[in-house]
């Protein structure tokens, strides 16, 4: 079969000729239905080195770590599962047997250091292929829904999900306000999901004209940048503040405008990875303001994901790449030539 | 002034003239928006006596505990409170410092036992009339919002709202399910509610077909009654249950209805005061799907209430009465011909 | 290898000559340390019928779901178990997939219906034997703590834990108080878990003398039973009543008495099987006392287990039998003279 | 009467006579038992200036915000409020009737800019006085317990454990650990306080080998400073790090230690007031550890809190001073010679 394969460090993938695989005991071959292209893609064959990056991302490897598809065979063992229905895929795969893969969330497995791995596409097979074999408690059920589409939902819907979660105390009730900034794939999901679970006014921001338009479309109210932001952000609340910021950058400038944005007893959640710093510092920050980071997410979580996506409560916006042209793909992603998210259709929409 | 006064034991109250309050130390003096005419205003000069109801309900009080009204005057004391300015008031009193009262549940208020009174309304001088006073620390400002139209939310929004924040952890997230049973005014608003606050698929229930178009025009799947009933809604749900279930009805056969409905690790919330019994079993009941009763709810969810109504998310159907028709009011309440919540608006709309 | 096996309905279980297991792939064989003889087991092997008890439940198959023992195996595809090493078995096995089972709940997956099982030595082959075949996923190290008095923790310590887990919200804080009803094996541990884990007083009851003795020296206060039992326990909360019950019962009375003690925005858990019915009545009940049931727990919590007991918090009273005595241990548990767990020791304590 | 009066900023406060208080309409006036001396009062008498400093702590006003006292008189309006009885005070005093203030969380008034005081002690007259006149709201009864030696409780009682009760949930269950820095007389009563209400292994450090060793006495376990500081603390969770960190200090070096101390998915709390600047960057914490401030805490937690005090969980330790010494108690908070709270004890032990 064909396949997208990271072959070497600080070098663009390349489409190769691979076997395909076979399903081992406990795991289920799809044939892939979609597979999202991420930056984070980039950063492991652009920027990585044998010294700098993770060892569980040493090439080569198949990449694709946003993937659906429809069940082509049950490995041994394998029962409950559907020939030929389709599936998302939960990316992360740890050891299966400490408290963190117990409860699925396979992110913070804590045998992670002596895995092979850290997911399907990263440093495992992912699916930028025909095919794709992986851990049957790693498929989420898709129904009748488009799975092609579906594919960013599992990293690019998972994320923000995941974040947004975790921040649902602060927002419950009347009166809340969230705040999305980056308005990105990441973004523009979180807007949506935000507008889905919560009945917070959501307040977005981004320095592309388009993408605040888009994330009005889904019911946000946008901010544009500039000196007075954070004043402009708190006067939307009445003065009080946002209670939940969702950094989908990262960069210092970002957080500093959510900490600068956020309410007592709020939440920032730093989502991009960026790498950004902040002075935190006990007079320049509101009481009881939490500031965390955050990354992927659970298992379940992508169930409540798929559920929201079934309803057409969120929808991701997708640009489709045959398999033969994956590494386009990647290119107009590199080149910021995208607008929406790449999804490579090895077997067509 | 004059004002709507329960009298005597077993009979409809009088509109008399009696003399305007002063507001004493820590109280305001509201000149009345409006004053909602409740179903537990009936039951208090209808079924209570000298040996059933509560000591601190005894005859004579001015009735009327879904209040807004006017600043007009400030007591002793009071600062930060606008004079003119329009707010609702949260109707239960308590002793002020016990461990509930100091949290704003003055519902839960430990010395209720030895208070002179429950509520502006209920023992305590109340709303129909043209002035009422308050403890400052009761009041919620209504900003520019309709404060005529606002008063019932004091009640028959506060009282579903304390219910669905309650039950809003079991709601958290994509693909979940609420049933809402009864849909006179309280579960009118517990479906704009579930709707503005929660991404859960809404389902309603009534025996009356125009409830049941109004639930739905807000938003909500109706389901109508008959033996099926249950069947009908757990297969809405995949088969699953209901996350959480909100019962403003409380007759044996809705409890029954709930528990029925409900699915594991759910909620059923009995709101309706009719006094159903349910015959609880473990072998009856799904896993860890909690039951229990409420009452009313918290200063400051009311804030919350009001932000949604000043958001336009929530709007209680109102019917208005003057003053001199508050009687007319009562008795079309009783009589069943009301239907949308009886406000009498002593100043005009 | 000898093992105790349930061959028929309505009879006791027999020791035979079995085939040793091999441990499929993702599974790990274990030399069992220790099995522990639940009553539940006496329910399954003496109540159920062809008709009566689930399909899952049908003979036969090898007894013991409360396990423990030493890695003698690993089957294909199981990394970072440590050969020799001491584990604590999770006894539910369900689908795997399923978002319940995703987060380590297989007590609750939603494809039980359709298992051909419900959990090692329930349905599926148990660990009253010399060895045992388990996924990999269902094990929690047990590092140098005893392996065998560690057993009945599996079940009788789980389940418990996970009642209380559910209502530590409840009891966080000072002044809280919690009921512990029924002190056979769980409701003792239940009262060393209530004491590790939270600041409330715990009044416990049971109608053994010697039990209330053993629950005072884990630091219980006791409340013999009788009329005036419900009055007695809630003077010794001041008059507040018990913030969270724990019935390891499940009679009407002990229903019925958990109720009667239970404060206001407090939580009934019914743990006990008997399946007493208790009359609910919204004037019957404190406002916002939440009553369910509850079922055993999930493998993250049998980590948090494992922990209190290595940290010697927790101290399961066992009575070791060898596996030759296995079947005396079933008839004393029958005949209710077992006064502690009984733990079947297949290769010695 | 006599009291202590700060009359000048950057001046030590006087002794003088002034005119005994009179309770004002929902005020009680109390015979002081105890008035701690904190270090916030050398913060305000030594370094605030007419430039520098909030408006609320102008001069001249009765120190003292940590009080306790008998009830002498009632105001106006006051009913359930026992002559004689002793009561704590909780300090904080708000408009009243704000979100905030409704649940008893004065600290956070949403109108504190517009009040002429913070607190009783601070802004408005305090406790270092014969007589002392509060809001009944403020009042939490203390029954039979000593009310000299639990005066400290209101601000270095009520602060820890509000920053503890914040935390619990990510401190419930078996194997979690707690670290405490700092040993003054907050961080040893949150050693108590953690102790008390939570199973987790409490580890405590400070410069001061005393202070080590009576936490060790409450059942710390501690670790001295050093550069291997965080090793050493993370060796002793197996690695995994802590779950909740309080640093009582909050200097650079502090937050620090704290941050690399804390678990994935922990929580950092900054109690100590020193102003420390931490580097918060994506790549140098654990994902999804909390970092935040916080402040005093709730009228509700302070009943908690006088729970755990009357059933001997928690105990200040305090060194008593007469009213004529009052001045010297500062004169040694100021010099560093106190080794436990100093309390003024107006009318003797």
């Amino acid at each position: 079969m064909r396949a997208v394969v990271f072959e070497k460090y600080q070098s663009a993938p390349s489409l190769q000729e691979v076997e395909k695989p076979k399903p081992g005991p406990g795991e289920v071959l799809l044939k892939v239905a979609g597979a999202g292209a991420c930056h984070s893609d980039v950063a492991v064959f652009r920027e990585f080195t044998e010294e700098f990056g993770p060892a569980q991302l040493k090439p080569s490897f198949i990449l694709g770590h946003e993937n659906s598809g429809w069940v082509e065979e049950l490995g041994e063992g394998v029962a409950g599962i559907e020939i030929g229905a389709a599936y998302l895929v939960y990316g992360p795969i740890g050891c299966g047997h400490c408290a963190a893969c117990s409860r699925g969330q396979d992110t913070y497995c804590e045998n992670a250091a002596t895995m092979p791995y850290l997911a399907s596409g990263l440093g495992r097979d992912g699916g930028m292929a025909e095919y794709l074999a992986v851990p049957a408690r790693n498929l989420v059920p898709l129904g009748d829904a488009d799975p092609v589409a579906a594919a960013p939902l599992s990293d690019a819907g998972l994320t923000p999900y995941h974040a947004i979660k975790r921040a649902l105390p602060v927002l419950a009730g009347g009166g809340k306000y969230a705040l999305v900034i980056g308005l990105g794939g990441l973004g523009q999901l979180g807007v949506q999901i935000l507008k889905a679970l919560t009945g917070a006014t959501v307040i977005a921001t981004d320095n592309k004209e388009d993408a605040m338009r888009r994330a009005e479309e889904a019911g946000a109210v946008t901010v544009p940048g500039g000196p007075d932001q954070a004043t402009a952000i708190r006067e939307l609340t009445g003065g009080r503040g946002v209670d939940a910021v969702f950094d989908f950058v990262g960069v210092a400038p970002t957080i500093k405008l959510a900490m600068d944005s956020v309410a007592l007893k709020g939440r920032v959640t730093v989502v991009g990875i960026a790498g950004g710093v902040y002075d935190w510092n006990f007079y320049g920050v509101p009481y009881e303001a939490d500031l965390s980071s955050t990354y992927w997410g659970t298992i379940e979580e992508l169930h409540e994901v798929v559920a929201l996506y079934r309803e057409g409560k969120i929808t991701p916006e997708v640009e489709i790449f045959a398999l033969d042209d994956a590494l386009e793909a990647y290119r107009k992603l590199e080149a910021g030539e995208l607008s929406a998210r790449a999804v490579v259709a090895p077997h067509g929409k």
